[in-house]
């Protein structure tokens, strides 16, 4: 029950850890949580980013406010925490999704056995996540063109998931396999997820990666030095369309453009076959300061207006293809995941 | 001789002051520059940056250079400073332009009188540059659609001139006209200039302005909120190909998959009919410090490889339009460039 099967985010059957993403590169700081509020809080304030590794963290504050309740634990004594843990980031669909599991779980239980039931289901979200994102690095590394580079955005890792990472997790299995050449990240403005994050995960795993901005990314395409672009997603809609950490789209457009390969890669609890279409999806607005300060200090004009969404929309029409942990989806649209996600 | 036409650049006759660009928004700070090393030094650490800026700057630094060598001043004791100044910065054409102008007025002059010239000249240069971006900007704001905003990038204003500014200049002239709805500014990483001077300037100047980070002008132009994209160049070749701040191919091809125009500004200068193409440009790679870490800290993990180039070159079959102090070149190519250039 304690094993730890990430690195961020370590449960300790009594109190759950994190690991303090907004502290990453310059220090490993892992913040204990012992109530869902303090999850919550840890989810809002980007402690914990990352769809699925957002999903478990969620999943364990439920268990840890079923052990506060211990006899008195209920699925009703428990729908505040249900409440504030999905409030807490609205556009990663996992979070909906782990804490809907854990509330299927709890049906019909109350007192220690739910208390139980909650723990281990949560556990069990947290492992299974894992073998998702093994599954999905198999299937995503047989589409990589062998010995070229490839361009990721945002971090999408161990530290996004519960372990090994979804866009992260194909790279690291086509490096296991000897297939990938080089990694290019984009830092991914205004919270450098690229740079403080991803960058350091390849590094400490020795897979060969070089930063750039952005804004860099056409230029590196135009240079024939890309074979193809993989990110996560946040949430996938019935047709395919996929909301993502902003910028997603504008490597979308990019990759079409130079008839490289687009790869989506989640895990299927990202799919979301209640929604028809990306305009359905709310897309997270935050803080301007995260555009007008960096490391606390002001980098424009007092008072300057900033636009933040965190996410962007890019259609199925410019996904080359799908991968969950079931295999692949290709030319995605309203049939391929209907059949995809049936049963 | 002492006018200041400028926010950025002072001339005073026996020094030059640059406005350390490198310490906006937050300080307001004057480098003085009393030798032509001090000048070529100050376009090297960006105190000043912009094509336009930077060659008005270098002849500046030239009339310095003449003025510690009086009586003894001649082209070919200043064949050294001529060099060093060249070399500050490959990209932007510009400079190279301005030191030709300078060596030209120079010509069969020597001591006191050529000194005097090269002041003079230095001015006109400086003068001559902002009534090209009052032209450009009256040429440009005509085809601006009315009452939409207009995303840019960089920094092509008051501060990258002469006064007025390029691109800027257009959205200026717009907006002095009552045509301007909106403007959005890409942050420009790695240096910032759109977050730390485009805002600022246009703040300081009543236009409306949202700040945005790079990877945003997709999504912008997805949600129908961009009625045109203007950027300026560091150097357009003879097929109308342009190198520009990085990323601003990425806006070109984004801005062609919308449908919505894109349009380059820069004064004659910029035009270089002795290259071909883009693929001959020197595209400038600079620190990877500067992706690395930001304001001195880190932001990525000790030792992590980053590339940085400068610049990237759009092909000018991406590009709507081309504006110069002569008027508008649609559909740039060799047949139109040539004759814009003409005479």
């Amino acid at each position: 029950m304690a094993d730890q099967f990430s690195a961020a985010i370590r449960w300790h059957g009594d109190y759950l850890e994190l690991l303090d993403q907004r502290k990453l590169p310059a220090e490993e700081q892992w913040l204990p949580c012992h109530s869902s509020e303090q999850v919550s809080d840890a989810i809002r304030q980007m402690v914990v980013r990352g769809a699925p590794a957002i999903g478990i963290s969620a999943a364990y504050g439920i268990a840890l406010a079923a052990r506060a309740l211990g006899e008195r634990a209920s699925l009703a004594a428990l729908a505040a925490d249900f409440d504030a843990l999905a409030a807490s980031r609205p556009t990663a669909v996992n979070l909906f999704w782990a804490l809907d599991s854990m509330r299927r779980c709890g049906q019909s239980l109350s007192g220690n056995a739910l208390v139980e039931a909650l723990s281990a289901h949560a556990c069990h979200i947290h492992a299974d996540d894992v073998a998702r994102n093994r599954a999905i690095g198999t299937h995503g590394a047989a589409l990589l063109p062998v010995g070229k580079a490839v361009y990721t955005h945002c971090n999408t890792g161990a530290l996004a998931t519960g372990g090994h990472g979804t866009a992260l997790g194909i790279i690291r299995s086509a490096h296991e396999q000897g297939t990938l050449a080089h990694v290019y990240a984009g830092e991914t403005r205004p919270w450098l997820q690229g740079a403080r994050l991803t960058a350091w995960e390849l590094q400490r795993d020795g897979i060969p990666v070089t930063l750039v901005v952005d804004s860099c990314a056409g230029h590196l395409m135009a240079r024939g030095d890309v074979g193809a672009v993989i990110v996560g997603a946040d949430r996938i809609t019935a047709n395919g369309d996929t909301a993502n950490k902003i910028g997603t789209y504008g490597l979308a457009v990019l990759a079409r453009h130079h008839g490289i390969p687009f790869i989506v890669a989640a895990p299927c609890s990202t799919i979301d076959l209640s929604l028809a279409s990306g305009d359905a999806i709310a897309i997270e607005e935050r803080d301007s300061a995260e555009i007008t300060a960096l490391a606390g200090q002001p980098v424009a004009a007092p008072g300057v207006d900033a636009f933040n969404p965190a996410f962007d929309v890019t259609p199925a029409s410019l996904v080359t293809a799908i991968v969950t942990e079931r295999g692949v989806i290709r030319e995605p649209d309203d049939r391929a995941l209907g059949e995809h996600m049936r049963d």
